[in-house]
């Protein structure tokens, strides 16, 4: 795959280092439908689902006649920073996309929306999630004469969407989605009208606003519908196809749901609390994780610890049910961004010290029970706990409100490689010995399903089981982070 | 004064949207000697303290034979993004300054550490604090035939340093500082040698460290040693100076200390809750705070809320004296920076959906405790209130952990004009019925003394009582913010 | 078709004001293959044929495995301006372009080259020229289901490549030339190899060279091969495919040539005089034009006065041969680029001041025979005059050393709408009149063909006489500068 | 001297690729009283005068209340590249200034001009030439204790002038302008008026230009007035103060003129030749200059070639004189700025290939006489010869219209050491040799002498002949570019 270098800036810029106690998702995607200030409220949208992709954004714009487009490397206010820029996108419909690379190296002629010209006209598409079959289809439609111009698994849609021969334009829709497998929620902006997609799994969130004006708007997560004024009116179900436009919206089910396979993850980490998605509040699931982690995962200590701000929800309720007085003992610094040091210049916990500091007096001599939603690598765990043991900490209970990941994801979470995996890397002595912790437990696959709102078989949670609920056609291709990135 | 064009970039940036809840401090200072990288750790002690201005930065170095400078507008890590402008900052000696304008147009000579020549050689000074005689001082200098490059109080302390004829360099620096009377924590550098130097009242905090390496750093606040792994040793002395260089630290009382009078709003609002000023933890005296407004200003509720994060601390406090359930409800977004979208452009509520979304679930039909640690204008307060009653609040009793605000700071904080603050605007009756809460108290000053563990009289507290620790000499020649801004 | 919208700096700029008195070519391509510094190669290439495209330049290297592209908006040495940019294009073998945006905004999408993904790998394309059946292609292949992500005809080229289905890889690119109609010079860049391409009329110059280390290179201008110390080897030939690898170089004749049609314009004013194109040097055919137009239009008058610099050479050919003093007398500002100054703000005159001057010594009293290359508009000539007037010519006899250009150019030119040009808005008169001289006078299309150094019919010269090489069918379709434009 | 750290932009930017051939001015500067749009006046009067600094760029503006200023690294076009830049520059009052700056680093703090605070109000100045007795000054002015901010000799001339005792505005000056030896001219812009002055030797040449308006303006050169359609007047004269505001012009004589010492560089080299300076165009004396050339160092030669731009006018000179056919055989690229290409990295040639190519078929089996304006280094020209031969050259006789340069200059022009200059370094013989020509010839100081249109004793030719007009000062102290460039 050719490499695309970017503006000089990025180029410049060393990779952001990037927060390796997580798993990286993902996408935020927004559309909205014939108001005024669409590219304004794109941004907004945007702005509200920032923490789902720090590394790039973009809007493109109908104004009925033109699509326009500004899509860069950046934080959704760095990337629209100017009145020019945004007085620019033009027009009543809108799309956006924020990005969380998965290759070291952001490349620009990724960055999505994506906007390309067909016999049907100009069309913009924005994507969350990754497709299963994505390099089958690539090298199909390679063979076949089709020229990809970004490295995306997204751009694939375009093309079996371009070489439709179907009647009406909802065919054509229908027979690009029908081939396509794996994880995706998409929303597509044509001159005169939008369209929002989800896949049969429901893998990934996806809901219809309404403005105060009744215009329809989509977005990843609820929070995104809070901050225009919107009201969330139900989720986009898996297999729904919308069409949106001036005269409002019809919904086509462009295939049967399987089952559903809703990326559990969502709960336990990447939403915000306050968003509501698959149909519950985020708030309240994690709060119920926290709660039954305390009720299978019990610890004897003196004060509850979230690690800032992820897990604040969780221990919130692992303090409610054990009677464990929560405390506020790190402070999580909010201006850590794009930085140039090297945590190999300075000292071994530097860079966990550029992201959390303890608060002295809270700690001293207690035991704590750290409640965390999960572990990856465990290498800033590992400095955390070095931290408060430094800061006076007696004893330090790890809690984490998830299973054990042990398994890649093929549907859109950008995991290490297996063997990396603090939960592959040691038994669970050992993992308790390399964190340097007193004791680390870990919430059973029964007590994570317990604590959901739906019934445990509408999830996916195959990093924690390995179960897959789908087949995985590019697996024996190589389906790699390399090249095929959904989003 | 002339008003200095800057950068194209930072011209065509509109005005931040400043958080018109709060005062507005102020500056982060930091000073380090004799190490290695020293570029790096001012640039790290610097980020710790990001809270305390986030307009501009700037670092000064020295090499023992040379000063580097950059300073510029921006967050800390915008202004040293690039691993060139690091390496350019040579030498083993560091002073640092970040800054929060008190102008609307932040003007690039303006930005500290200031930089210049004199007979004893090349001097930087960075500053934080208000000098109450600048303006007079500055007419008798200009009067002599001094010139002016900045438009900051803290030039004047480098013509008197420059012109002072005293017998030793000690003495010169005496000799300056007994000329200047106001709130200032300042820290010098010199070719070859760090100053670090507080007034006598000791008004703005300012503490010794030491790294692994038994080097002094001084700080603003002690969670810039936390950052680089040095501990805190003592705060400087109030009417105290420090020589230091590559042979120690020599002590120097050059003024007797009339009376203590450290800002109080430290500890309610400025600190980071992991920093300890003023020999105490802002944690352990913002948890008394809440406490102690318990109290005194009990409220009948189903749950506690802090406005996130500044009153996170003393909403914790005051859950555990009343019992009422500390609950996270609020969810700030912590991407906010520059940005283009004006708040008149929006609908009336707008800013504070940008900042903050609420929890839905939480809130619906509970009787809310919401703990704020002051109010200035109390605009993003009403709209915070109105948010929370749309998401199903049944009761609003808002409680600030601090006396009303109500007369001007001349050491230093921003706040507006005596007759727009909400304490003057409205009576009790009436702040409530604007911030449309069912009711509205704030802590009595005499609780707020009770809340320290020092004796109240080593506090100002004049922006709550009028009683002023000092004379302000410039007060009648109009000492504006317009032109002899401090930091 | 879809505009994309350029990154925030280039928004901001108003749209170059471009020299409204000339055509607008064009492009300058470049090419390499097996040599060190492969970028370094090319940025030189491109900055020494700066003068055929100043708005955006662009650079795709290979280093065997994969390909780097960087390609922005503004002159070579700014879009190539640090050197982690140069760095980061890595590799042996690298094309280059720079471009004249034909529309006024310039869309980032259709900087050259272009690079793709196809079932042959990733493929690179740099063109010079306009199809002349672009849009035809480009409907026939959206139909069959192609997307297109630029708005350049050269897009086209790449999906034919793409869809052939010949046996072998020259077969591959010779179908998809054969397909293609009008004016190309182009260069193709492979993972392990580079292509060079001239259409069958050879409307474009493109030529061969040779490095001192012996690997070949292809420029539109021999002055690239100058600048890196190249020899000029020959032609590319109308109708040869040139397939460049680590073995040497394979030529094809790809398409018969039914007759050659280089355009006259590059040795009337594209090109620079130190270039050999067409096989000839450039500066030998312009001083025959400027001795043929003295022979045919003589001019009573003192000094031969050039119109600097496209016109140096032909006034010197002029002056040579009537005798009439060659004169330095109007300085050319060279510093002129991107400017935010309107002509509008300012006087009436000021567009051409800011770009001439005279000296005024020189020109008083005298009878000035000013020698220009072309009309297109005459309005900056006709302020020209006027400023020659006013520093005291006596007599301003206007002498043109080319024929009147009259039609419109569907090869690569960019001239404004026929009825603007100022040979078809007036009679000679009247022309005279306009531009405020005592005489103006053209070169015939006789005089044009008796300077050159080939026979006439091997020309193009459709702009003068309307009588086109090749069908255009494009034309009703409505060929249109501002969704087809090769480069 | 501190060394400031300027923005990271030019940072990263090696420092430009001077042209080692000719020595370096220098600056233009440029005001402007009681306009509209006095900026963009001001604009256009430095892009006239960019020839005479390329490096930064700066305009100060006064509104009547306050001053406006905006300096940066860069040409004129790019640093006033936004509307917005030059909105913000209100005011009907503008000085401007462009710089060579003669440190290889340059040092944002230095760029002109400079504004500073006094008694008096704020001040702005820029200043064209360098100082003698700078550093004494500036000794004795610290010993005082003034701080300078800048590493300028021109801040002591706003020292000087805020120390001032005397009675009135005009005394003043005149007294801090009595103080200060060396080559000086100056723009000093108050709220309400702007000066002009000239030393009294009249080194730089400084010229009074009216508006069509009727309103005055000050340039360097008069290409600055005839570029916004102003009318030279007369040069300020040597010693001459002129006090400009709403009002009119008036004219004090502050210091008889001892003798005159106009720099005969500037006709030589600096000035564009579309001038006026010091009562005489530029244009006229350089090409008698290449005539005395001619008569003095005739040779036998087929071609007359100019090393192009800067000799251009006198090669023209010398062909007339000899009838040696003038020839346009090198074509100068002008597209040349900050590139990062180090000429080490390329073949031995490269520097000169890069700014220069020849014509082939001009030169070949040609005798050239070369006629170049100076020699420096020679390192250029020896690499230009090189070329020529290349280019078949038969023989190459270099003429050079103006004599050895052996001196440093004191007054602003900026030579390498002594010890580099080509002149110093070889005999006459051995130059011959280095440069690889036939022969090469000097004009005579005396040839110089009666080239020029005023007595030979009015012009300072100290660099050809050591003989200073003034004495310097600061010369036992060292006075050396690193740290007292007056511009």
């Amino acid at each position: 795959m050719p490499q695309e270098i970017t503006s000089g800036i990025n180029l410049i810029d060393p990779p952001l280092p990037r927060d390796e106690a997580k798993p990286h998702e993902a996408c935020g995607i927004f559309g909205v439908c014939d108001v005024e200030d669409a590219a304004q409220l794109a941004f907004l949208g945007l702005f509200a689902q920032q923490h789902r992709g720090q590394e790039a954004a973009g809007i493109v714009t109908s104004d009925g006649e033109r699509l326009y487009r500004r899509a860069k490397s950046g934080q959704v206010r760095e990337v629209f920073r100017l009145p020019e820029q945004m007085r620019a996108l033009g027009g009543r419909h809108a799309i956006g996309h924020t990005r969380y690379s998965t290759t070291g190296l952001s490349v620009e002629s990724n960055i999505q929306p994506i906007l390309v010209n067909t016999h049907l006209g100009s069309v913009a598409l924005a994507h969350n999630g990754n497709l299963t079959n994505a390099r089958q289809l690539r090298r199909r439609l390679e063979a076949e004469g089709a020229i990809f111009q970004t490295g995306t698994d997204s751009e694939v849609v375009l093309h079996l969407l371009a070489r439709s021969r179907a009647a009406t334009f909802a065919e054509r829709i229908t027979e690009a989605l029908s081939q396509i497998t794996g994880a995706y929620s998409l929303v597509l902006l044509f001159r005169d009208k939008l369209l929002a997609a989800r896949d049969p799994h429901g893998f990934k969130p996806l809901c219809l606003g309404r403005t105060p004006q009744g215009r329809s708007v989509v977005a990843s997560e609820s929070c995104a519908f809070d901050i225009i004024g919107a009201q969330y009116i139900r989720d986009v179900e898996p297999g729904e196809l919308l069409l949106i436009d001036e005269n409002g919206v019809d919904s086509i089910n462009f295939a049967a749901s399987p089952r559903r396979a809703h990326c559990v993850f969502e709960y336990i980490y990447f939403s915000r609390p306050d968003s509501k998605i698959f149909g519950e509040n985020v708030d309240r699931t994690r709060r119920k994780l926290g709660r039954n982690l305390a009720l299978e995962r019990p610890a004897e200590a003196d004060i509850t610890l979230p690690v800032p701000d992820s897990s604040n929800t969780a221990a919130l309720g692992y303090a409610r049910e054990t009677g464990i007085r929560y405390e506020l003992g790190l402070i999580r610094n909010h201006y850590i961004g794009r930085t140039f040091i090297h945590p190999e210049q300075m000292e071994r916990d530097f860079s966990v010290r550029l992201k959390f500091n303890v608060v002295e007096g809270v700690l001293h001599d207690k035991r704590v029970v750290l409640v965390d939603d999960s572990i990856v690598r465990g290498t800033t765990l590992r400095q955390l706990v070095n931290l408060l043991r430094e800061k006076g900490a007696s004893e330090i209970h790890i809690r984490i409100s998830s299973p054990p990941v042990r398994y890649p994801c093929f549907y859109g979470m950008d995991f290490p490689d297996p063997e990396e995996l603090a939960a592959n890397r040691n038994d669970p002595e050992g993992l308790c010995a390399y964190l340097g912790a007193d004791s680390v437990e870990y919430m059973s696959v029964q007590a994570l399903s317990e604590s959901l709102y739906q019934p445990a078989e509408h999830f996916c949670m195959a990093c924690f089981t390995g179960e897959y609920p789908t087949d995985i056609p590019d697996r024996e291709l190589g389906l790699g982070k390399e090249d095929l990135q959904g989003d």
